[in-house]
């Protein structure tokens, strides 16, 4: 095999046809992106971009609504670049009118340091503004991309130029790197689009400036290490400091890696990335373990209750898996996606598809809750909330739930000269462009909640079809035109090199089991538990689905106590898991000494990302290990 | 039997003659009383008495520290009250000198209210006045009864005049009772020295105004809860907010209801009592489960990391334990007393006698404290130190531990009719008053080391003799004279009725086996868990005693699997625990499909009250149950 030369494909290659993702995307599409649309409008978000404010008016623009504007954007794009659709087209480009004319006359374009502090321009690393100018440029490319309208791509070009130039150029900022990452994988994008180089070396200018800049640590009051300007990026080997930005900046890095063939950046991003996911993450694939600063906190602190996993952040984590298979053709970057994707990036919205988390945790306490809301102010402390709402005042995950979902079939493959790689399963008709020919693929599946994946060619050709086998899967089964297939494995990739026909079936049979999964000794408060996983999807206990058992205390037996349901919950159908388990019998006192009268109980479990859509109550992932 | 009237037997008919608690005061007496002396030296405490402090100069006395002084020299008192000492008294005569300079004219007497805020005098509520005032007159008392010497209680009584004058009788204060309750108990101490009865109506007053007063409602800036004042007291049904002030209360409320007789105060102590031991205390005996407001939280909330059982909340649990067992004869109360003092309290003082702790977790993980420490100011949260220090700027606990170890006679007896309760078991000698005769016993014990106590009478008498059998003490035998004795038992007393001849021997052989402990299931946290005692002592492992192992992982079997040893730790002789226990071989991943591949361990366990004596490291009570 020659060397692996990853390449993405993206989601516009693909129609996704049914399963899971086609049926979240309509969701998103026909409920999300109105909802959130109406809490913008409702809120003033796209009002502010009028830049009529004016000092003592109500809804003040804030230094992060031009980035909610523009992320709800880039998602309805991907929508539109599946169906072109007259009306939010005409919303759309309303939108952008108000950009243009916003932006002044140097391209400067951003709401918040126009209209309230327009002295400011380029002097507050911390306060979003390149940030804010990344999601512009990603809004802007994909709507180009859905459209052919260069409007507001010609708007983002004008601001990014105009950062270049001030940034990097002329270094006449008040300081040199983003105080929140973003602007630079935005900026690789916008060079991929472009091929022009400027764009490439501004990304690399905020990158190699990162931790490195005299500028940034005198221009400084916040934490250098919470801004992941604690070192220089290369030297930065644990995922430290506000989740989402350092998630974003190790996208960029990933991004750099790839486009540089750069062996040093590149080993920086697999660091990160095994410190990420062998010591900081949930096994929800939520990560941030502390809402102070949204921050990566310490290896194997692992909180339940008051853990942070931002929806944005699994976002972020997702994202980064994507650009890390393009770098080493390792499964393990999709099992991690699918983890991130499948259970906190779901959990961020309600099965009806207008409410939202910012925070997931991996239980639920409502006493807790309750007694924290009834005490005086002062005496609160912060706690994620039990119940999804319509809008956030830091409302960056709803939008980027748009943004990830139109998006999704970027997960589904990639391809290595002249192999393709299936990640991801969904259902969809993929057409891919390797060295010498273009490839149709269309695949058929019940995944995440079934493991057989039948992938049918509809074009001949010579190439490599390399099927992912996730780490979850012990057994599975590949043939090809009900043949077993011959195939070479390595890590954890099926690889059927052949002569394909059109009309080929591979039939891929991945065992799904239902596991029982254990956590490292050294995270404190999963000592003595583990979590039921089946496929990607974890599961997770609530209250309505078991009265009267103290959750907490359910033990619960192998992954072959349980049996898989399929049962519809708020109107969608989805698997459930019964498992007989052992409880202790109530007792009245506080303690006693330990005697273990079990009772057997069964326990109902759901899949974690449909918690709390049926009111406020009782949820654990961990339970006690029988 | 007649009614039960319980009456204590103070600490002044006792001499302890050796034993844990006789080592405890030489300790105190020794290295405490000087080290807190110096420290309240150093930062100006003293000093301030002398009233000559103006604005601009350093060291501005604080609300609270005239407490700090008064409850210093309370302790100072009950060690003249076994041992007068010239030279200490000298110092005390000093402090009584500025004191009586500082009084005002009218009585006043309040450092900080006459220095820095004269004009404030009687306004604020929240701001520890009658507190420091309750104080000043149980230091008083003490040394007038310590030394005869008048003076001290003089200026005290003239201070209550002044206090009485205003709240009671003219009600001309801003506020009606006290922000944080102490003077209350302190007024009944007063009432019970004097037989003036205008202090118990005072101590009334406050009692019964708590809760139902609109001016202190009204001239309110804080949460009612957490200074429990949100209900008439005898409404209270569970233990709310600032647990020192709530056990204060508490104390106050059973000496009210024990001096009246009065039902229904005696009903709202037994409740609130409950609520307490069985819904809101750790096995420890700390309560108060949140440093925010240093308050009790909602039943079964007793996090072991974060709780911040001060040690003062636990002495005032021990206070209020013994002023129910005058209300009812049920050793419950000595139980828990003796958890409160074996456990938490001592944990307060390093084993050197002269470093305390104000919080007291019941795990340690410096891995949290070294994260937070080195976050900048505004990301940080709130965690228990893990090494005890010299001096805190708030502290009410080292005088405290003065207190409370200089009178622990108090907690060996008390008295009903013609029957001697012997409660916690300790070496000394006590003449006891009854109806109608006066007793000596002698009592011999290595408790809480050893289970085997000793009575010998040195009086002849017709009496009742009830021994507290321990809650945790599942077998006993109790001999006379080496012959197996006739006794009734009745909750947790067994009673010796007898005519008693000079030299009789009461020997009480308590099995002090090894127990684990379970929680209620609905502490969720503890559940799979155990804690290890041993009487009335807890178990905690310690890294240094434990290298290697995950703490929180190991999983403990039976008592029958520990064994005990006796060893010296930091020049003191302690019973240290080990066991054969299991633990998980350590695996690098963060997540795997749970095996179970156990290996056996040795675990060492310290008593708890001994931790965080030998460097910052690891703590641990609660282990998984095997």
């Amino acid at each position: 095999m020659k060397k692996y030369e990853g390449k993405p494909v993206s989601f516009e290659q693909i129609e996704l046809t049914h399963g899971f993702w086609q049926e979240q995307q309509r969701l998103v599409k026909e409920v999300t992106i109105n909802a959130v649309y109406d809490r913008f409008e409702e809120t003033g978000r796209f009002g502010a971009l009028k830049g009529d404010w004016k000092e003592g008016m109500p809804l003040k623009p804030h230094i992060f609504w031009d980035s909610d504007i523009t992320k709800w954007m880039e998602g309805v794009a991907f929508y539109l670049q599946k169906n072109r659709d007259p009306e939010m087209e005409k919303r759309m480009d309303e939108l952008i009118e108000r950009m243009e004319k916003l932006q002044l006359e140097d391209g400067y374009l951003d709401t918040y340091f126009i209209v309230v502090e327009p002295e400011a321009r380029f002097t507050r690393r911390p306060d979003h503004e390149l940030y804010c100018a990344g999601h512009l440029v990603e809004g802007a490319i994909a709507y180009y991309k859905a459209t052919g309208k260069r409007k507001m791509l010609d708007i983002a070009i004008r601001f990014i130029n105009l950062i270049d130039q001030t940034f990097r150029l002329e270094q006449s900022a008040s300081f040199d790197t983003p105080g929140h990452q973003e602007i630079e994988l935005a900026l690789v994008k916008l060079y991929t689009l472009t091929g022009e180089v400027r764009y490439k070396e501004l990304a690399e200018f905020f990158i190699d400036h990162r931790g490195c800049s005299r500028k940034d640590r005198e221009n400084n009051d916040t934490d250098l290490t919470n801004i992941q300007s604690h070192l220089p990026v290369r030297e930065q080997k644990t995922a430290d400091g506000h989740s989402v930005r350092a998630l974003y900046q190790y996208c960029a890095m990933a991004d750099l890696a790839l486009l540089n063939r750069e062996e040093e950046l590149t080993r920086a991003c697999e660091t990160l990335f095994e410190n990420v996911v062998q010591k900081r993450m949930h096994i929800t694939g939520g990560v941030g373990s502390t809402y102070l600063g949204e921050a990566f906190t310490f290896d194997y602190d692992l909180p339940e209750y008051t853990t942070y996993n931002e929806t944005c952040a699994s976002i972020a984590l997702a994202m980064f898996c994507r650009r890390m298979w393009l770098i080493d053709a390792d499964s393990k970057y999709a099992d991690y996606a699918e983890l991130a994707l499948y259970n906190t990036v779901l959990s961020g919205m309600s099965l009806s598809g207008d409410r939202f988390f910012y925070e997931n945790p991996l239980a639920a306490d409502p006493r807790r809750n309750d007694f924290n809301g009834a005490r005086a102010e002062y005496l609160r402390e912060h706690l994620p909330i039990l119940e999804r709402v319509k809008i956030f005042d830091c409302s960056c995950c709803p939008p980027n739930l748009v943004r990830i979902t139109g998006a999704i079939g970027n997960y589904m493959y990639s391809v290595s000269e002249n192999t393709i790689y299936a990640h991801c399963y969904m259902s969809g008709k993929a057409c891919i462009q390797l060295e010498e020919q273009e490839v149709i693929l269309e695949q058929r599946t019940d995944y995440p909640y079934d493991g057989s994946v039948n992938i049918e060619t509809e074009t001949d050709g010579d190439y490599t079809l390399a099927l992912r086998i996730p780490g979850w899967c012990s057994a599975y089964h590949l043939t090809v035109n009900g043949e077993k297939a011959e195939y070479s494995a390595n890590k954890g990739y099926a690889y059927l090199r052949r002569t394909w026909s059109k009309g080929d079936q591979v039939s891929l049979e991945l065992e799904m089991a239902i596991h029982r999964i254990e956590a490292n000794p050294r995270v404190t408060n999963l000592c003595g538990r583990v979590a039921v996983m089946r496929g990607p999807i974890v599961f997770c206990g609530e209250e309505v689905d078991n009265q009267g058992l103290a959750l907490r205390d359910v033990r619960v037996g192998a992954g072959d106590s349980f049996r898989v349901a399929r049962e519809t919950l708020c109107g969608r159908s989805l698997p459930v898991l019964y498992g007989q388990a052992e409880s202790r019998k109530d007792f009245g006192e506080l303690y006693r000494f330990s005697e273990g009268d079990m009772e057997t109980v069964t326990l109902k479990l759901i899949p974690y990302f449909a918690w709390a859509n049926r009111g406020v109550m009782e949820m654990n992932v961990w339970f006690l290990k029988k």
